[in-house]
């Protein structure tokens, strides 16, 4: 098969910094397009690979599953764009397409595995996946999406990771006009779910341990801040929120905030990847048929829904820009979550 | 206000026998029946409050929630019933009647405190309210159950604990012909899930860590059974369950069982009320959408409609039957898990 060598930024062993190499990008293939990267989001996962934190990474690792971009070729049979289009990936490049959850438009649960945008399964040219730390990348355009020409570029990045991660479960847990939302942490998803909560007609109350977040918080768009540690405050919400989405990425005790859902009310867990260690307490979920969920980012479908979604109400994350450079300076900033709200790669700066 | 006199059995503190005792029931109010108790089932809070297991309990305690009996009075405004017909008591005897619960048919929800059938206040003779394990219950229509002439009347009884705690979350979660359920434990509740299960058309697997169990599951028709310590087991039916019940009442680890959901799937809980020391692990929860939940009992509509259908697919628990003076010894035997699957108190016994 043949490719082309594009520029690329990423890291050969997990205590390495990122640095400049070259990777390849295929050929398209008829169902394929390929896109010049304009900006690139930077999402916590791309430092957990980049870092192993999670294990099984495999190196070289091109982070980056934020992607904005123009077309510039487009496959034989490709019918969804056209060169010079914008386009947009975000966290998946494929997925079975067969199994009972692509059947539902919900390949992120592709019961095969589907494949990640990086350090997933290359299957035309071996090897694994890289991400979009990079000048191009080909993807077959059932996993492309299109982007509202309306929206400020640069911003729209994030959607593809931190806005859809939070905008699937307000769908799935039906969130519309007067559903009472809360929101635990505010960093890149926290943020992206009161806005994107708010805009689905929502009251939006954020839980924060620092005091120093209410205003970045009112100014967001929520409704209200409750500090989790003043008991009072968490008392006057007891019984009152039908969905909370918490963003948190590292343990914490849920169990404070569960007694705050409605009956019938579920906290949806889309932050931490790992054991909580605080015993779970039953009795607030038996006595109120409240549920501890979880979800991972959306389907192909859906993510084209909240993308929609956000332009009709232009919708966008805060970001702060970077060049491709510097990536390794924002990796140390996120770790002091000192981000508002998330770093956006100028992916003209590698290729200038 | 009018009281009578009725034989009971109860107890005077924690670590005392239960025992013959003299309670009050009031004379009926206009929307009141009074019940003559046939049968009264044996449900482990009984035990718990007795014995003041989960703190709270005020005596004398006369437990008992799974009433049937017939009709001896009814009150001028009474229009749900007649004298001579049968009725049931459940878990409730009153709720307030004007909470989003209460509207909702979720009286077991009741924002401002469902009353229980023993231990409640009682809001009519001030005090507490002493459940079925007497030969009388006065009790609002509103919360007195029409009993299907065709069934044995002596199996009836733990349909209104042991039954409606099962029924409710296979209905919540919409178990259909088709569905694939699992239920974690054999005992009352996990006994009557699985034929409330089986009736509602579902493939129904048991998950027990006895392989001495497979055969009175297979007899009470699951359709199969997973000896949850065999990790080949486990692991032959990962992804598989659409909702789990599960009614194992002690502390447990319920990772292994989160694993075995399909996408979407919720295990629910309805046996285990207290702190699950296992931390929770989240990768199978976010990676399948899947939740853990709790339930507790149901509604008084649901729990007819539940014994509307019994009496259509003749679906009874399996009882033994007991004399009110061998209460004592049937606990003990409770609590070796002595028992298949419900005791049920002949309550002739007490009138004798």
């Amino acid at each position: 098969m043949n490719t082309t060598s594009v520029k690329a930024f990423g890291t050969e062993a997990k205590d390495k910094d990122l640095q400049l190499m070259q990777i390849e990008r295929r050929e398209v293939t008829p169902t394929d397009i390929e896109i010049d990267i304009l900006y690139c989001g930077v999402c916590h996962s791309d430092l957990h690979t980049a870092r192993n934190d999670w294990g099984g990474t495999k190196y070289p690792s091109v982070p980056g599953h934020e992607i904005i971009g123009r077309i510039t070729k487009v496959g034989s049979a490709v019918t969804k764009f056209k060169v010079g289009d914008l386009a947009g990936v975000g966290c998946l490049v494929d997925s079975c397409r067969e199994c009972e959850s692509c059947k539902q438009n919900l390949e992120q649960y592709c019961l095969n595995g589907s494949i990640g945008t990086y350090n997933g399964k290359d299957v035309f040219l071996g090897g694994h996946t890289f991400g979009g730390y990079s000048e191009k990348i080909v993807v077959d355009e059932a996993f492309g999406l299109h982007i509202p020409e309306n929206l400020d570029l640069k911003a729209v990045a994030p959607l593809l990771c931190a806005g859809i991660t939070t905008w699937s479960p307000l769908k799935h847990w039906e969130v519309k006009e007067g559903s009472k939302v809360a929101v635990v942490g505010l960093g890149g998803l926290g943020h992206m779910a009161i806005k994107l909560a708010k805009g689905l007609g929502a009251n939006v109350t954020l839980f924060s341990r620092s005091p120093d977040k209410i205003q970045d918080a009112l100014d967001l768009g929520a409704d209200a801040v409750v500090i989790s540690t003043y008991e009072n405050e968490m008392k006057a919400v007891k019984g009152k929120f039908d969905l909370i989405i918490d963003t948190v990425p590292y343990d914490h005790d849920i169990n404070p905030y569960i007694s705050t859902l409605t009956i019938n009310g579920t906290l949806v867990l889309v932050g931490y990847i790992g054991k909580m260690e605080d015993a779970l307490f039953t009795p607030p979920m038996i006595g109120g048929r409240r549920s501890v969920a979880g979800s991972v980012i959306g389907g192909i479908k859906e993510t084209q829904e909240m993308l929609d979604f956000c332009g009709e109400k232009n919708i966008l994350p805060e970001i702060e820009m970077i060049n491709m450079q510097n990536i390794n300076e924002a990796y140390e900033r996120m770790l002091k979550s000192d981000v508002r709200y998330r770093f956006v790669i100028d992916m003209q700066s590698l290729k200038g």
